[in-house]
Order: structure tokens, then C-alpha cells, then sequence
């Protein structure tokens, strides 16, 4: 039995909360928020005690795993302390904006030889994941062209926007960047980036890039191209289509019902499911199988550290090539 | 060069003008009509001599075939003529409604050797076809369950309803009927109908079932389920099921556009095809090929007079069913 | 908090004691089989005390209702059993097979005004259920056709289908005939049914049937096909097909992935769901949350004793069909 | 009645020469080719007059309008021609792949006011043209994103490549340049392109890039993706999506037919039309009668000189950028 000290209540905090009291392996111990009764309320409903005092939850020596769901600028010193503290960590992308920051919490991880999960859920989606599988296969033979879209049906908060300039990059193509290192196997060369501002100002108020499209150069030849939006009225848009010499896999989007609805003006189905959490239940769920089975030593942990770091160098790329409109190499 | 003349200038003869017009190994000779200014209308579009002298033209020594585009209870008669003038016929099904005047022509194509087709239209369907090979290539393995859906958008009109009741067996489910000897290369030995009158008083004046759903049992044992409509809203709706035991096979429905629209409010695509002639184009394109095919001592006529027959009496028990409510024994 | 006892350790006994067990407002009390080990596994993992003895559990007067998941033979008495201890009652279908033992059952759950819920878990399928509304909604206006497609991959075990001969009906389409009235809002007046075994005798020693067809006419007019088969080999095929005077709802069926792959041989989809417990996963949890919100006075229970006794009888009536070849009328 | 002179019979003249027969308001007049057999054949077939000699088809005063189908490198100087000659012009694209020549090209046309057609055919298919009017009709509101997939199943023989490097850009992605032009009514402003050569040395000799993905940003801010390869093997994959505020449309890829097929590997349909001719059937047809159409003065040319002069600017840009590495700035 792995027991989790969980900290962050909001957000994606009581999805994992709920799946750490589903799974028959684990159990939460501790559930840590400064906002005290965001934890009390989880702790209620899927057990575990609630705190205020992280320090409090990581000097409880039947803590195994901490799982951190705060808001980006504070994971890289909850990582550090829970490392310290000899817990293992999961840990929400990403691990930090600032590659300088990030760079310095990986030391502290090293040194402390602590276990680290970096959720990059999507690799758990078992849609995603049958491309992974049929490209290891051979299905395709080498891959030539990779063309993701992943599209938000709404923008973040103008609070949340103004934490993160850039956020269509460092808060949603890096699942993407991710997306295409772990499919490929390969890492990108290049990256050319270019941007656009499509809501008014009344629903993008600090005027972010709300509408990106990506151009990435990978070290083996092949060539990427991801497009974003924040504004996909239609629902969570989420696909993956990947070219090769012997054929093409595409992983298609998901809506709530299979009906078809025959009228006089056409054939009609469902939109799209509209929240990321309803799309990506199952991969949420099978992240948290995984790293529970990497302690449990059944098996390596399946995403790490370097995964994390990698992804956010690509973000950083793609910032700096929508700011200066050149090209940006990147090493391999 | 096959010469035709045509018999029959309304409804269905423009289509078939316009494909022998088409092809390259065939020409309009005559187009007959007792309507004389839709001959000649056809005549001035494809080609050919118009007239309203049935014997005329099957004087004529250069016509090889005749083409019946007639109402269907003409076309006993028109057949015995061009059989006894030596014409090769291509016939719109049905032969004729009266079993008896069916048999007394079969007689008579018999004692003249004419070649004889009926116009099955839908055996020559991509599509159709392609289930057809798949079965006879052992993809299902042994045919176990047949689903055919035959929807028309409208009813035809109440003079049409008037000349032919029980249409919806005779005209509409008699191409069902025909479709599943051919995909199962077997017989059906019972029958069971069951119909509705669904449409208002003002489309259906004559109180003619609209609505229909048939229950064979084949001599080899397979389930054959059929329905049929006058009011399939969303277009002319035709799809075909095959199932067996090593598989299944569809032939859905196709669309003008292969659009997809993506909104709020779901996904929307186009209604399907709305008139028989556009669903089945090409279908009327290769059955006339294949007609002159056969003339031209490429191959053997793919579908002959005991086809048009043994589909009739299928109707006709199904008629005999839907009325006295048991079911009817065919004889394999 | 809503407490239950649970008999039957096996087949479905696992699935609603795992939805019990993650139910919020409900908790697994007793676990009961005549086979204590298996009571004992299931009590391992969710919670509850396993025991042989019904009369012990039934005298707990903690115990809120009794969810009944064995054989199909013993379900009656134990309804009985638990009305009379002042038990509430989850029974999975049929209530029984012999019609005068549901009849007398039905009288005590009278007697005891026991709340009492028939397992029909295909009605809280998402996709089945979006059809009702629609139906309920006038999107299609009055419903004219039915067309139901309810398939197996594999024929039960030999000593299964040896204690329900006609399984075909009372265990599978019984179902269809559920979801028939429930969508329509309408009860049958006749019934057609035709069956064929063609399976082999290794798969189907009893050469019971695996094949079926039903011809059904509603009340209303509405016609109704449905058809069933014991060997799927794609996958457990789930379809609903309604259609109306202003268009058709179709519920498709599901699959693992959404995952096509292009090669020069076609696109390829993964095979159907293959157990009905993933292809109905989402039915079986909101059977049982509904059951409770029943429960807890929230709402009246949906689905009750006269749902599974009419769904027996439109069953024992498709039996009689298939024995004499005539239809069999059904009062409304 | 429109009659054309068709100069050159090879590759895509056979079938605009089948499409002037069958159209009611056009004739062949004069098949002109330096091989003069093929222009026999082709006379042979469709009607008309062949000719090796193009001065004496341009003297011909019966001609309206002159068809050009002969390599790009060649076109120029037909034109110039033709319009000499006082004669309508159909041109396949490119104009010529030099933008001096062009700009000559276009002086003659201007000074002889002679009405000029590029076949940009994909304009006139059907679903790509219903994307056009629902983005005029406002379905999508603004554009914001647009994603086009152009994938040959094959690579040209090595001598067509060798004539003209880069076709990937002038020979292919030039369709789409014209597309999203069409689409959004807009002109793009900046480009970067990438390429690469995946196929081996037997396919590709030359070394000429065979995969290609491009970056454009649009005067009004839209971003754009084009990806070609020239090795789809599951057929020629063409696709259009285009994203705006209130929603997506699609355009999607055509399959030979209809068919399904469900086996315990999966559900397999055709692979996608192979043959552009035969994909783009409906287009070849369609471009044709609104030429005639417009010499007829029904309406104005759809397409014309400036069309195809930008579109060959376009791809000269990603030659320039695929070269140089630096995006490419357009005048709008």
C-alpha cells in the first residue's frame, strides 16, 4: 500500500485525490493545502488528514509519495523539499517556467536519488498510447511527418494568463513537445514558431498568444507541425496523426455518446467532450497506476525528470522563435 | 455498335438515354413514346429518331436491342414484341405485377431465344458488389443474418400508389428481395410481412402501406430481416448487412459532400444522397455495360429473366402475408 | 449512506460489489454466496462481511437493501426472502423464467410494499439514453420503425445454456424487449420470432438456438426488428436504430481506441468492446446510482417489477413463436 | 457550342478531352500534338482533327478556345499564342515556373484581352467548395487557423522530377497555395517552408525533397499548415480543415466505397482513392462547364491570370525559404 501525501487541493488536485482512493494499491495520508479547508473537503470525501503544515506531512515517516497539483511557480521548491525529505514525487507539469530553476531542482533530485513522475498524462491514453505501441511495431516503418492538434475549447482565467505570458506554449503545446519526443523516439533540432491574438479583448484581456502554430525539425528528418487554440467551440480538440513510409495512425477525438441524429439538414453528432478531465479520465487514472507500480518496483518509472526538462527547453524554443520570428536551433 | 431503341421517354428513360449516349459502344437508334414530344426531346438531346410506331422501329433491321422504360404493366407486352421481332431486351423490373402474364412472356422469350436482362440496378453498386465478392471470396464464411434498410425520401405520387398497391413490396423491397438471392446465392423459403399506413391522409390518399418490415427464413437457414419507408426525411437511405461467422459486412449510405461542420452544438455532416439517381449512377452506368457486354459475346448476361420471376414471387408473398397476417411458404 | 448486502459472489457479483464499494453514498455490508470463498474474495477487496447464511445477513438490521446477482432460478425467492425481512431489492434480470412464480413473487413485493429494482442496465447507457430523450424531445416525432442489433461474441458456457433452454430470448433479446418499451413508450401486440443454430456442436452442444430474429408490432403501429446472434466474432454488437416521421437516432457501438490506421490494404478501427462489462461500464455504475438516489428519496425508482415481468412475457411469447412458426398475439 | 483546339494528348489531355465530348455545349475541334498519334488516338476517341501543327489549329477561325496540356514549360509560349490568335485559353497549371516568364505571359494576355482559365481544379470539387461558402456565409466566423494535408501515393517518374525541382512546391503544394488563397480570401504575408528527402535513391534519384511542410501567416493574421509527401501509400490524401471562432469544417478524403468490414482484427474500410483524376472526377468536370460557362457570358471566369501568377509566387518563396532556412516575407 503507497501512501500519498497530496498537495493542492484545487484545480486537478481532487482528480487525483480521487483516484489515489480508487486504486486498491494506494491510500491518501495526508492531503496538504495553505488553504486549509480546500484540503479539509477532499480529506472528507477520500480520506486522509488535512493540513496546513507541509513540513508536518513530510516528517510522517509512512509517507512514501508526494503529489504535488500547486500552481506551477511553487513545484519546484515542493519537489525539493519532498526530496529531501526522502519522499518519492509526482509531480504536475512542469516542473518549473525557469530553465535556470529547473536545472537546480534536478541536481537536489539526483543527489536524493529520488524517485520522480513528471504527468505528462496523454502518454497513458490508451488511444495515444496504440500509436506508441503500433510505431514500436514497425506498423508505419520511420516516421516521416507528425501533426498534432490541441486545441482548448475556452482560455484560462485572466489571472492564470497573466501568471504564465506564453502559456500556449509553456502550459499546453509542452503536453505536445512531449507528445512528439515520446512517439518518435527522436528529439527536435529546430523549432519555428509564429502566433496569434484571435479573442477580443474582453475574454484575452493581457493580449497572450491565444492561437499558435508550430514548425519542428526532428534530429532524424522527420517533420512536425502542432497547432493550438483557446478557443475551440466545438469542444476539447485532441488529435494525433503520424506519417510514415508505410502508412499513417491517427488518434481521433472523443464525445460523450456514439448517437446519429438524421434530420432533413443532416447527419448529427455530439460535440466534442468539452473539459480535459472527462477526455483524459483513463490516463489520468493509468498515470497513477504506473507510478505506483514504479515503487512498488514492478517496473521502471515510465516518464521522468528529463522528460520534464526536455519538454520546457521545446516550450522556451518556441517562445523565443514567436518573439524574434527566426528560427531556434535546439541541441539534441 | 449495339443500337438501342428505347421504349419509354418519361421517368427513368432520360437517364438510360443519356448513358447509352454515353457509351462507347453504343448508340440511340429510336426512342419511342406514344407521347411523341418526349421522344422527340430525347431524340434532340442523345441522338436517334423519334416516333410514337412501336413496330416502326422494331422493323427497323439495325436495332439490336430494346430498352422498356414503360410503366410496369406495359412491359409484358413490349417484351413479347421485341422478342418476337429478335431484339435483345434490357427491361426495368418488374416484369409484370400477374404471375401468370410473367410466365406466359418467360414462354415466349424461351421459344425465341432472346437474351434478356432485368434491371436490377443495384447488383452493379461499388458497393453491393463489393459485399457480393467479399462473400464469395469466404471473408464471413457462412452467411448467417441479412439486414437491408430501403428508405425513400417521399412516397410517389397517389396516381402511381393507385396502379400499383402494395408498391412498397412490389417496387420498393422487390430490389431487397432480388439483393438477397444474389448476395446469399440462395432462396428464400418463407416469409412473413407486416405493414403501416404512417403517412397523413393528404401524402398517402389511398391508404397504401407505407411502412414495412419483412422476415425470411433461406433454404440454407440464414435470418433475412428487411424495412422499408416512403418518408426516410434525411434522404434515400440504403444500407446492407451481411453477417456471418467469421464477420461482418456494410454497405452504408453515401453523401454529396464528404463535409464535416463542427460547432457547439456537434458535428454535423451532409443528409444523405436524396434521389435514387444520384445514389446509384454508377450502378445504372455498369449494369448497361454489362447488357452490352453480354450482346457483344464478352460474357453471359449477369441477370436474366428467372431473377425478375423469382423476386415478383417473393413480393407477392410478402403481399399474401402482410394480408392475412401468416406466414407464407415460398418454394426454394 | 445506504447499506447493502450482496448475494452472489460470481459472474456480475464482482462489478455491482467494485461500484458499491466506490459509490460515495453507499457501502458494501454483507457478502453472501453458498460458495464461502468467493464471498470471502469479494469482501477482501470492497468491504463487507462474507458469509453463507442469507437468513443472517437479512436479519442485520443495518442492512438497507439486498442486490441479488445469482443464478437466474433462484432470483424469486430470494426477492422473497428479502420483502419479507423489509428489505429493498436490486435484482438482476429476469425475475424469473416461469411466469406464475413471477406472478406470486410480484404479489409479495406488493404485500411487503418492498422498493423493488429489475437490473435493465442498458437504459442508463449514455448513448441509449440520449435516444430516449431525443424520442421523449419530438426530435423525431412519431417513432414509425425499430430496429435493434444485440449481439454476443461467444455462446455461453454448455451447462449455462444448458438450465435456460431459449436462452436466446430470455437471457439476451429479453434486453431488447426492455429497451423496446422503454423507447417507445409503447407495449407490443404481436410477435413473430425465428431462430436458427448455427454454431457448431462443439460450440453448441445442446443445439440450443444462437441465431435469432423477431418481427414485433407495437400497439401504436410502430413495426420493430430485432436480431441476435452467440457469435460476434468483432465484438459485442450493440446497435439502436430509431426512426421517425422527422428523421432516425442510431446508437453505434464503442471501441477501445479511437485509433484508425491507414495502410495500402484499407483503414483499420479497432474490433467492437468484446465484454459487456466494458461496453457497458458506464450503465452499470448509474444503474446503481440511481437505485440509491431511489433509495434515499430523491426520485421514484425507474425501473420496477411490471419492466421485468412484461419483458418475460414478450420472451416466453418469442419462445412460443419460434416453436410453431405462428405469430403470438400479446395483450398491451 | 464552344469548340476547342486540345494541345497536347499525354497525361491529363485524354481526360479533358473526354470531358469536352461529354459536355452538350463543347466539341473537339482539333487534337494537337508534336507526337501526332497520340493526338490520332485521341481524335479517334472524342472526335476532332489531329495535328502536329499548332499554327494551322490557331488559324482555324471555328475555334473559340485553346486547351493546354502540354509540361509546364511549355505553357507560356502557347498562351502567348493562343491569345495572338484571338483565342480563349484553358491552361493547366503552373503558368511557367519562371516569374519573368510569367509576368511576359501575363502582358500578351492583357493587351489581347483574352480570357484566361488556370486549372486550379480543386476549386471546383464539391466538398472543398463547401467549405468555400459556408466560411462566405459566415459558419465559422473569422478564419483563425488552416490545415491542409496534400499527399501523393507516388513520387513522379525521376525524368519529370528532374525537369522541374521543387515540384513538390510548383507541381503540388501550389494547389493548395491557390486553396487557402481561395478559402480565406486573403493573401499571405510571410513563409517558412521544410523539406526532406525520405524516399531512397531507386524512387528518388535526384534527391529532390519528396516531403514538405509549410508555415504561412496570412494579411489578416490566420496561421497556415501544408504538408505533402509524395509517398501516402493507403492512396492520395487530401484534406482541409479550417478553424475559425464559432467552429471547424472539414473537408475529408474520398474511398472507392462505402464498405465496412468487421472481423476479429478490427473494422477495415478501403483505402482512399488512388488516382488524383479519380479523386478529383467531379472537379475535372466542373471546371470545365464554368469555363464554357464563362465564354458563353453566363458569368465571369472564376479563376484567372493573377490566380495563378500568386500561387506560383507563393511556392517560389518556400523554395526560397526550404533553401535559405529564413522564413520569406510575401507583399500581400
Amino acid at each position: 500500500m503507497i501512501e500519498f501525501c497530496l498537495v493542492g487541493g484545487g484545480f486537478i488536485g481532487p482528480l487525483h485525490a480521487a483516484n489515489i482512493a480508487a486504486h486498491p494499491g494506494a491510500r491518501l495520508r495526508w492531503i496538504v493545502d495553505t488553504n486549509l479547508p480546500a484540503a479539509e473537503s477532499l480529506a472528507a470525501k477520500y480520506g486522509g488528514r488535512a493540513s496546513a503544515d507541509l513540513d508536518a506531512a513530510l516528517a510522517d515517516p509512512d509517507v512514501h509519495a508526494v503529489m504535488i497539483c500547486t500552481p506551477p511557480r511553487t513545484h519546484a521548491a515542493i519537489i525539493e523539499r519532498a526530496a529531501r525529505a526522502g519522499k518519492a514525487v509526482f509531480c504536475e507539469k512542469p516542473i518549473d517556467l525557469d530553465m535556470d530553476r529547473v536545472t537546480a531542482c534536478g541536481k537536489v533530485l539526483d543527489a536524493t536519488r529520488t524517485p520522480f513522475f513528471v504527468a505528462f498524462n496523454r502518454r497513458f491514453d490508451p488511444s495515444h498510447r496504440a500509436l506508441f505501441d503500433a510505431i514500436r511495431a514497425g506498423e508505419i516503418g520511420r516516421t516521416e511527418m507528425v501533426v498534432l492538434s490541441s486545441r482548448d475549447p475556452e482560455i484560462s482565467p485572466p489571472d492564470y494568463v497573466a501568471a504564465m505570458p506564453y502559456g500556449i506554449f509553456y502550459d499546453t503545446m509542452i503536453h505536445d513537445f512531449d507528445m512528439v519526443r515520446w512517439l518518435t523516439g527522436d528529439e527536435p533540432v529546430e523549432i519555428v514558431a509564429r502566433t496569434a491574438c484571435m479573442l477580443d479583448a474582453a475574454s484575452n484581456p493581457h493580449r497572450d498568444p491565444d492561437t499558435a502554430m508550430v514548425l519542428l525539425r526532428m534530429a532524424g528528418g522527420a517533420l512536425v507541425h502542432v497547432n493550438s487554440s483557446f478557443r475551440a467551440v466545438y469542444g476539447y480538440d485532441q488529435r494525433i496523426e503520424v506519417f510514415g513510409e508505410k502508412g499513417m495512425l491517427i488518434s481521433r477525438n472523443r464525445q460523450p455518446t456514439t448517437v446519429e441524429r438524421y434530420g432533413a439538414d443532416g447527419v448529427r453528432q455530439d460535440p466534442l467532450l468539452y473539459f480535459f478531465i472527462d477526455r483524459y479520465a483513463e490516463s489520468y487514472a493509468r498515470e497513477l497506476a504506473e507510478f505506483i507500480d514504479a515503487l512498488s518496483g514492478k517496473r521502471p518509472p515510465p516518464i521522468g525528470f528529463d522528460d520534464g526538462r526536455r519538454a520546457l527547453l521545446i516550450a522556451e524554443a518556441a517562445v523565443a522563435s514567436a518573439k524574434s520570428g527566426a528560427p531556434v536551433t535546439l541541441r539534441a
